[in-house]
């Protein structure tokens, strides 16, 4: 780590910065300048500020996903429906060629993407202090934690230690795979992502029934039964597929995704971040 | 100040830069570009972009909400309905330890926040040129005194100077305060802001009723009758609310805030910015 | 061109960056670090990142606009609705002031900037890896294109030389102008922008009927019909117009655009990007 340093904020790399403020409001422009402030230097890079409001889960993926591409440097992950409650504020670190530091609330929002680096080497608490508004913890604790991990404090300085395996976690998403001989086997996947252009992530790693081959998926309902399901091909990537065709691909993060040729799947399938999809091959 | 100098963007302080531009056009990306040219090094901050379009009294409130947490730089903030007529363009300047410089039109826009920083030292009115286009004076006028001003120009170079006193202001937001006696009161207050999460931001800076008390609050309509009224709960911080509960705290600004737990304040009430509410204890 | 070196990303300028991927998804925030991580100091300015899903036409519109405005740097434009398949991934350098790189694909989107900088002084398509995923080339592709040129590397070095004739172009939009005699005319023009306030840009040039005179505006139908005219008058800028007057002038990139005082043109004619609109005077 560098030392404490007028511009010592560039030292230790960029802050990755994730929350559920929104850009309407100036809650992310203040806590840019509380960082300026504190660490003057410092370059902030915003993974997204969209997330849904209080939505950890969602807040968690999205920080999952962007993680692998990271540098060094701090992140800064705020989705936080508890703030000024009894839930820790954290400072994890993490070894590995990524980020260094994972500031944040302790309620779900770190531990995937800190798994997604092998896990937390150490867990901090920060210290609480009663005073002062209880309302904006991004500004008030979080910010400036970040600024000082970026001028050289070290972590342990900041907070208790704390057990990593107490880390709060969120249940993993749904995922049913079956066998059904001679190459035919039947997918229950939870939806986990829908982004911008409509692409339906799923929970899953692999590529299902397999790149060139057709499946059909389906949204299964109430009782047991399943909406008339939809072709598909699995494809290498979207210019395989003709304008407006159901498609299936392993999507840049290396996970199955449903998506139609300069479409939007999710449109087509009536289906959001939650639900289940039932693939048959 | 330091002087001019490839990369004295830096030594002065970070931009912070408010508007009603939107992210939808490249209207801030230009005004950035026009910075980075002009004053290569200089640090941008967004506040935001989304001020309402024409909204000056929003744009006001959310600088002034913001300009307490902001280090040393220039504020450019542009909401600017009168561009290119008679309105003047200002650089006001401000001591103590925030931003040292406001750069923008005089509508009504600066005054709150400059007033939050004990007032303007000195204003100056931007010296104008007729020819050129005038309609985007962010990227034409009021971006090259920013960057003039970043790179080691005195106010005094780009205009002359104005009396502080005659800055255009807006109308205060409406609070009237009623004492019931016996602990009990009445406020009829003004909605001044409504953020992301559907808190509900009134024009008054006490605790009301006070911390663990009980309140109704309602909106007065026409010929004055108030709708049924709500009960809610006076708490230090969102986690004291059960998720869906209305209640009320100081927020992060210290401002008296209608909170619902996890939920919509504003969705709740009905209300928006410009009603007004009234509580009774 | 700077060696390449840990902070040379500075030496060469901004990277100014255009994208369909909003903001509302990691894509523009994972691409930022990539960069950052490649060429560390880089400094990158969001142009915009709102161009509609797969709007090629409308990304290069908005390119085109803002590059006149843009200082030395690379430009970094992204919306690829071919990504993956055979369309080229392009780097063409450009003479004069502005940008000297411009990377992105070869849909179209480059050209109308390239244009407006002179043309394009030489061309040349990024190699190919097929191994890894195609679904995300601005971060796989051509994130890694725009730092090494930050850091450096000669286009040359990053593949092969292509014909500067041989780049995809759009379509030019419709212009009809009809002079009528005696000072009257007629210009049957398209829309090719709403702003955020309602603005519509023509694609047209000139002041149309000239400064201070009035003239109509409709809107073609189906068969040659055109509804019902507005009145107009042509102004210099926004504030010479009462609020909710309709006025047409010519905007801050030197085109014909209907306005309304402190409203929606668009909303106001009902017209859309695409659509003709026939001015008379």
């Amino acid at each position: 780590l560098s030392e404490p340093g007028p511009r010592a904020g560039s030292a230790i790399g960029p802050v990755y910065f994730l929350s559920d403020y929104g850009r309407a409001d100036e809650f992310v422009g203040v806590v840019h300048a509380v960082l300026a402030r504190r660490a003057p230097g410092i370059v902030v890079i915003d993974l997204t500020h969209d997330v849904a409001p209080f939505d950890v889960a969602g807040g968690a993926r999205t920080l999952e996903r962007a993680v692998r591409h990271l540098g060094p440097g701090v992140v800064l992950a705020v989705v936080d429906p508890g703030v000024g409650g009894r839930r820790r504020a954290l400072v994890a670190t993490a070894t590995g060629p990524g980020p260094g530091y994972f500031v944040g609330p302790d309620n779900g929002l770190l531990p995937p993407a800190l798994d997604a680096l092998g896990g937390p080497s150490a867990t901090f608490a920060l210290a609480k202090t009663e005073d002062g508004p209880a309302t904006f913890d991004g500004r008030d604790v979080f910010a400036p934690a970040v600024a000082a991990l970026c001028s050289g404090a070290r972590p342990e300085a900041l907070g208790g230690a704390v057990d990593p395996t107490s880390l709060v976690r969120l249940p993993a998403p749904r995922l049913e795979r079956t066998d059904l001989g001679e190459g035919h086997g039947r997918l229950r996947v939870e939806v986990t992502w829908i982004d911008r252009f409509g692409n339906v992530q799923l929970a899953a790693r692999d590529d299902g029934p397999g790149l060139g081959r057709s499946a059909s998926v389906g949204v299964p309902r109430a009782r047991g039964s399943v909406t008339a399901p939809h072709r598909l091909r699995v494809v290498r990537t979207f210019s395989d597929l003709h304008q407006g065709e159901l498609g299936m691909l392993l999507d840049a993060n290396d996970r199955l995704a449903l998506v139609v040729g300069e479409g939007s799947a999710a449109d087509r399938l009536g289906v959001g971040v939650g639900d289940l999809v039932e693939l048959v091959w």
